[in-house]
């Protein structure tokens, strides 16, 4: 096993050029065997094998540095750089993270999770390197589908000014999580198929050396700096910014990496090495079903599938379902996602109304102002997104969707704790940044019929409104609570009194076993499933006040700007006689883990909440 | 005057072809007259007369629409839809909005304000369109400097895709509010300054089609859909991607435009229309001093010089001149605008320290995470940006700085109300956004020196840290209260006892005011200078509630997330005897005017906040 000789950083340099090709085999089928364990990223880390040799056999570390655009590419970095060892509890909590981490290696120079942050990373280590009259190689590597998000083309317009060597390793699967979209995937699949017309361009040159008039015209397009160089250099958009372009390479083929890196490192500007790579690449399954192998659960070696068959639908699936119901009975609705047609759950809306689908790339941001415009235009646009996504456009939903009162509604998925992919993808802040926003409202369902119910009544509504839920199974408890949904009303579950539960969405649920532990204790307890978080049920709260001394809000979400300071405002503006508990996510980053671990790490279980109670209680 | 016939929409067709040249010079006549008056955006008005003319000319309103990115440019548009009267009271409390209004005209489609929406909101209009089969024709007119925002590459990426006309003017004045920067600029002005090539083109053509070999080359070239075709058109990229170009034409030439629109219309996917303009154009002082008369204040006609001097200095000069020491006095201090490097009073830092200073474009997202990327390589970039345009960069400030817990210093200027710009400039977010973040900490300074000094304490401070600072006037009372800067920690101003206004920033102003009035009625009356919003004083609370009945926070901010809902978690936490009042501004969009006005209407002025504290002590 050559495997067994990468022990840390640089010892792939020791390993004979002959043997590179079956250390990555080597490479392969550790991660085959270790995600097929504990999931994982697999697809985009199979995909890479060479291309992070390639790196490392041409970079020193950690003095060289990578920044890797999302981060879930960088397993093979983890391995090179002495990290083996924890593949066995990969995305667990306490284990190593599935992205690349400061705090765990000196060989990891920045934090991803997001998409299309590298190049904004890596050109600010360039420019700290040469201010500080550092040496290093900088290298930032970046998936096409990543180049599809605004960012990634911002830092790109900035690169192309400034002085200094930068490497970006264009890394070209044709893919994001689902195939990849838009007008740049066009033109980089231009350049892919090049070498169709570079037939034709050597044949302008040789006919124009040929005759007299030509010699001059070929020496002016040498000369020319610019559109002319099309001629002979592909990807001629990048080097008319002042990008030097480099390839396209075959990202499988180590020799030829090495050999263009070489040439890359020699530049003093900022350089794209384009690298065209198989996702999946070396495992049938994964190259056959690349979307499902993107982020997999643990699967078995032989067959690819799943080793745990899903039992109960997830919240995912009721949205998938209701929205092709709504597709049904609404000419108007239609259906956008920011490529993720997966993940979302509207794939099914897809394949039955293509023509009111919309997957924009990885472009959270245009996403938002384009549902915006769809609305203004009369339709009645749904914004399927993650909850840590839609960060990315806090500011579309402020000044595109608010201020003009536009009926879009946000379906926000993988809001709450979300496990295993730890702290930038944690769904914790929706509330906060949604709440502080003029005009949008806000749900959230206690089970998976209440969601069906809010969908229905978010695409009846006539303004911006957000739903969010959690990511894992649906609950499908308290079937026979689903009164109508009425804009700002709460609904009452258990009615008794002293205590009363205020619990938003998901801590439906964890309200329940802790009024099961306090009726134990012999206390009364109430639980009111909030609905909304945006406007606040305020005749509810004057309700409970009358005949409760204590009121717990939960909600699964930081404190600041969240559900239990708008109670508290309240309360405290009417001078209630009752004592207040919010309960909630404490002002910290969560890391990765199951989300069971979680929640009790964080306080919002059922058996911390009960204790915090019974404290209160005195 | 031709001008006098032009009354409402459409009119302007009835205007004969020769007169055209005389109407675009009333224009111009009537917006310099006007805009001397009230203050507005000049420069970018100027620059495009003829080219809202020509659409005019092409288009039919209110059928037909057009989106105005940032939406300063307008002025045209609304004159030709009726709205001349409206610029007696441009951008006063109650009068006409310097921005679309959807409320304002059916003639606006939809609202702008920040950059580089236009082109996500037009195709969204032009999907409602062809979903409803409806037949209008959609503009999107987008400035150079616009198109340097992520979000309008997004939405062209996706507009390339797309099936139905869809017209995008590129406004190239070849400069955003300051110069323009950056590879896209670079790559624009290479299209502009075609002509040097086409000779070499036409030579290419002419020598290959003199020999034998060439004829079928050429033949080939005319077939090839793609990168070939950059011999014969410029704008390639975007033809790469997808997208029909055409131009560039003259902008100040209204029958040239004409034609080409009535191609563009032609188009049965997106077009571009790239139209050279000049800023300014047509007023001399605006021609030279295009920055200057981007967002002009009242000036005399004659000769551009503004007609009231200022007197004192405001925060934004206090910020300048700070930030020059702090270059000289530490190496590793750099500066970032997203293309404000006179909004912000970067431009002198730049002069002294060219090196360490950074214009990305208007690329907030991409200024925040290169900030990132230059703490990780160990500098201390200090971002300086407008507090409603940081909005933008909310995910990057919580996903790229704080996770990683970065020594990045955010100088966060128009922070509150800002006046004349209305609902999508208000800086009244901020506090409640970077709250949410964890490890984030924000401070608010009192005063010109307190500014000063907060600067210098972030700089110093390791980790990622937020201030403060209101448009206009720097406030020079209190100097004498000049305590070092610890971090977390409030100020006592006046110590006395029953009512604490705490205030935040700006509002410690207010408050004095307050207080003199408090007191004239016989009350007892302390002030608190909060200086940090995150984290909050937790010890001068408590020693507060021990002398007050009454606690008053002030905050220029939302209610959702901002200080006085901080504070209240924690006197409830340690259930503290008192009454707390939270003045803050409502859960509401504020629109254009007068800044004391605005106060007055939300509610922070001095005089009903003393009124509300009255109404509280009975």
């Amino acid at each position: 096993m050559i495997l067994e000789t990468i022990e840390r950083e640089n010892d792939i340099k020791k390993v004979a050029p002959e043997d590179w090709n079956l250390l990555a085999q080597e490479i392969r089928e550790f991660l085959i065997r270790k995600i097929s364990v504990t999931g994982g990223h697999l697809g985009s880390n199979l995909g890479s094998v060479e291309l992070t040799m390639a790196l490392h056999l041409s970079l020193t570390f950690p003095k060289d540095k990578i920044v890797w655009d999302v981060g879930h590419q960088s397993y093979t970095h983890k391995i090179l750089t002495g990290r083996k060892a924890g593949f066995e509890n990969l995305r667990k909590y306490g284990g190593m993270s599935g992205f690349p981490k400061r705090k765990e290696s000196d060989c990891d120079c920045f934090d991803t999770g997001h998409s299309s942050t590298s190049i904004s990373a890596g050109l600010g280590l360039v420019k700290a390197r040469d201010l500080r009259g550092e040496d290093s190689t900088i290298v930032s590597v970046i998936g096409d589908g990543s180049l599809t998000g605004g960012m990634a083309y911002e830092a790109l317009n900035n690169a192309a000014q400034m002085k200094g060597n930068f490497i970006i390793v264009l890394n070209d699967n044709n893919m994001s999580i689902s195939e990849n979209v838009g007008g740049v995937s066009k033109y980089l699949n231009n350049i892919r198929t090049a070498d169709k017309y570079l037939d034709i361009k050597e044949g302008i040159y040789n006919s124009l050396m040929d005759t007299r008039i030509g010699v001059p015209i070929v020496k002016s397009i040498q000369r020319a700096k610019s559109s002319v160089k099309q001629l002979v250099i592909p990807g001629m958009f990048f080097e008319d910014m002042g990008i030097t372009y480099l390839g396209p390479v075959d990202g499988h083929n180590i020799n030829a990496m090495l050999k263009v890196f070489k040439e890359a490192k020699r530049c003093k500007t900022a350089v794209i090495v384009h690298v065209i790579t198989q996702k999946g690449k070396g495992f049938a399954p994964a190259e056959k079903h690349p979307a499902r192998f993107h982020g997999a659960e643990p699967f078995d070696v032989n067959t690819g599938l799943p080793l745990k068959q899903k039992t109960k639908s997830n919240y995912t699936d009721v949205f998938s379902t209701v929205m092709c119901k709504l597709g049904e009975r609404y000419d108007n609705v239609v259906a956008i996602t920011a490529a993720m047609p997966d993940g979302t759950g509207l794939k099914r809306f897809r394949n039955m109304y293509p023509e009111r689908f919309f997957d924009v790339g990885i472009a959270e941001e245009h996403a938002v102002t384009f549902a915006a415009g769809l609305a203004a235009g009369g339709m009645k646009p749904v914004v399927a997104v993650y909850s840590s996504f839609l960060q990315r456009a806090y500011d579309q939903i402020l000044h595109d969707v608010c201020i003009q009162n536009l009926p879009v509604v946000f379906a926000i998925d993988r809001a709450g704790l979300v496990g295993s992919d730890g702290e930038t993808h944690q769904g914790i802040f929706d509330l906060s940044y949604l709440s502080s926003i003029p005009n949008m409202h806000i749900m959230a369902p206690k089970n998976k019929w209440e969601l069906s119910d809010m969908l229905k009544f978010a695409v009846a509504f006539n303004g911006p409104i957000a739903l969010r839920y959690p990511r894992g199974e649906a609950y499908d408890g308290l079937r026979e609570y689903r009164d109508i949904i009425h804009l700002g009303k709460a609904e009452w579950i258990y009615r008794e009194k002293d205590i009363a539960l205020v619990a938003v969405g998901s801590m439906v649920k964890t309200a329940l076993t802790v009024r099961e532990s306090l009726l134990k204790k012999g206390h009364s307890c109430s639980i009111i499933n909030a609905r909304f978080v945006k406007p606040i049920d305020t005749e509810i709260l004057d309700d409970a006040v009358r005949t409760h001394r204590y009121i717990v809000t939960l909600e699964e979400n930081v404190a600041s700007g969240g559900f239990g300071e708008k109670v508290r405002d309240y309360l405290d503006g009417i001078q209630a006689n009752v004592r207040l508990l919010n309960i909630n996510i404490p002002d910290e980053y969560v890391e990765h883990g199951n989300v069971d671990i979680l929640r009790r790490e964080v306080g919002i279980d059922a058996e911390t909440i009960e204790r915090r109670i019974s404290e209160l209680l005195g």
